[in-house]
């Protein structure tokens, strides 16, 4: 592997004209200033082959994804991104996949305006491990924090679920196949769109807001925790994607509930503000669903449409607690 | 594995309070401020068992060692640490090897002022993966860039090369055992101290600076490519350290001019400061050696005691030139 060098891979794959405010990749640090009033928003997610992604995941959807997902942490602070970096590790050189790679990651980079300014190539034994990081700014008090949340807030969800966990559950062979519902859903599996804007403009706004990416009701419930609420969540108000329309009640609940990889906002707000974030919906073509209310105490509760409480026993995705060699 | 949660991982062995103004662990998004009048200087270096640390490495060393690397990289931008995030992917959840990994890592984290504020674990089928980001700020136009040095400049190295190199050396048994040398050289290796005060203090008086990871002949190369110069380097100049005085002459020299892992800083300044450089190194306690003069053109010579020419054909370290397998 002669001419492959660490350095031809970064200036090659990684390397892009920097904006130009700032010093992109091929010093010992990017260099970047923040606006003035802003704070900076950071987030790192690692992923790893076999585990976050099938070992013949399209290299171009895989890039987009690795991206879209630790963007989907700036939206959920309603933070604008700034730049972004990449660590990779590798078990072979294989230019056809970095190109398709690369591609993906660069086109999502530049549609959110987050270019890759550092990061490091190396060598694995065994599988890819990808660990991005996310640089935002967002204006100093307008922070979505998940401890920001306050008794009589709404509780809404930004898009549909269900979507992308529907698709894995199909692509595993978990459920019968199903072409046709694989193609009305795969597309949530494999490109997520980070809720940039609307975070953006919620920021400000909204009170406290989390990403949905192992579950609603996990993600949902940290902000709970964090900020010493309880819940009530309708469920029939919750955005159901359409593929999901003539499943099984309960295999349709737990999707709802506890489907991961959704990359949605569920925030909370002021009822004061419900109108105008229904605009705000709108205007950008991102649908808005308000899904319950915040009360006092600790309890999520999920109501059916009588009013009645669904048993939940559910819970998302947690790492280190599932079985070796799951997909999440 | 019923209660190693990822969420509880994150919590026993990471979680930390933050200082004031920042928000840390727990949300989408570490939130924090920069000083006025500074920009952003980020970094991110991905570790992999196997590869850049053997398998039976001391988790405490390994935890230091990771952030220390990073950390070198602020310092040779003259930054000041201000947070970093870690991503950890583990093979199966140790509990002794978190709490020695963590108690390094926090130990020189809170010795750096450089708290983790985020992160992500999660399980891979192979050896540990970790990727480190370092957040830091520089002042504006203070930052030592590679591209800043001129013709003319004196080259500067810190401390002192090649222990690490040697000790690697010798771990590996690519060199008889020598007990002694060992122990004279081990901590070079396994514990670098980062020069973040000495690269703060450069700041604003040095034009250029790099680290020296890969070798100084590589790393210091990258300046005078960035900065279109050549240089004289004076290899009796080079502070070789004190374990290295009666080896063979050609495996010393290597050892100095390509040996890995020093985390020097190797940085370029106007003769007009030499004194003050060399007032700074005392008043810091660390060494600094004048080793060479920045000239016009684009070659690296390395020059002996008699002004001759030393023929070098030594390349530094490259992950994806080496043969497999290999520690660096």
């Amino acid at each position: 592997m002669q001419a492959d060098g660490e350095f031809d891979l970064i200036a090659r794959y990684f390397k892009r004209p920097s904006p130009g405010r700032m010093l992109g990749v091929g010093d010992d640090c990017a260099l970047m200033p923040l606006s003035a009033g802003c704070e900076l928003a950071v987030s790192t997610d690692m992923l790893v082959e076999g585990r976050h992604f099938l070992t013949d995941a399209d290299p171009e959807s895989l890039g987009h994804k690795a991206l879209a997902v630790n963007l989907s942490d700036l939206a959920a602070m309603g933070a604008r991104p700034l730049a972004c970096t990449l660590a990779l590790s590798l078990p072979v050189v294989n230019h056809a996949w970095l190109e398709a790679f690369s591609a993906g990651f660069h086109a999502l980079a530049r549609e959110s305006q987050c270019p890759l300014v550092g990061g490091d190539t190396t060598r694995s034994e065994s599988g890819v491990v990808l660990s991005i990081t996310v640089l935002g700014e967002v204006r100093r008090t307008h922070a979505l924090r998940r401890d920001a949340a306050r008794v009589g807030d709404d509780v809404w969800v930004s898009g549909t679920l269900g979507a992308a966990d529907l698709a894995l559950r199909l692509v595993l062979g978990r459920l019968p196949p199903d072409p046709e519902r694989l193609r009305a859903t795969r597309p949530a599996l494999d490109r997520p769109t980070p809720r940039l804007k609307l975070g953006r403009y919620l920021a400000g706004v909204a009170h406290a807001a989390i990403d949905v990416s192992d579950g609603l009701l996990q993600d949902f419930g940290h902000i709970l925790k964090a900020s010493h609420c309880g819940a009530d969540l309708w469920l029939d108000a919750l955005p159901a994607h359409p593929a999901l329309a003539d499943l099984d009640e309960s295999l349709r609940r737990e999707i709802l509930l506890a489907g991961g990889d959704a990359y949605e906002l569920c925030f909370t707000a002021r009822p004061l503000w419900r109108e105008q974030i229904e605009v705000l919906g709108r205007q950008l073509g991102v649908p808005v669903a308000r899904v319950g209310t915040l009360v006092r105490g600790q309890d999520l509760r999920v109501l059916d449409g009588a009013g009645q409480v669904v048993p939940v026993a559910y819970r998302g995705f947690d790492h280190f607690s599932e079985p070796c060699g799951d997909i999440a």
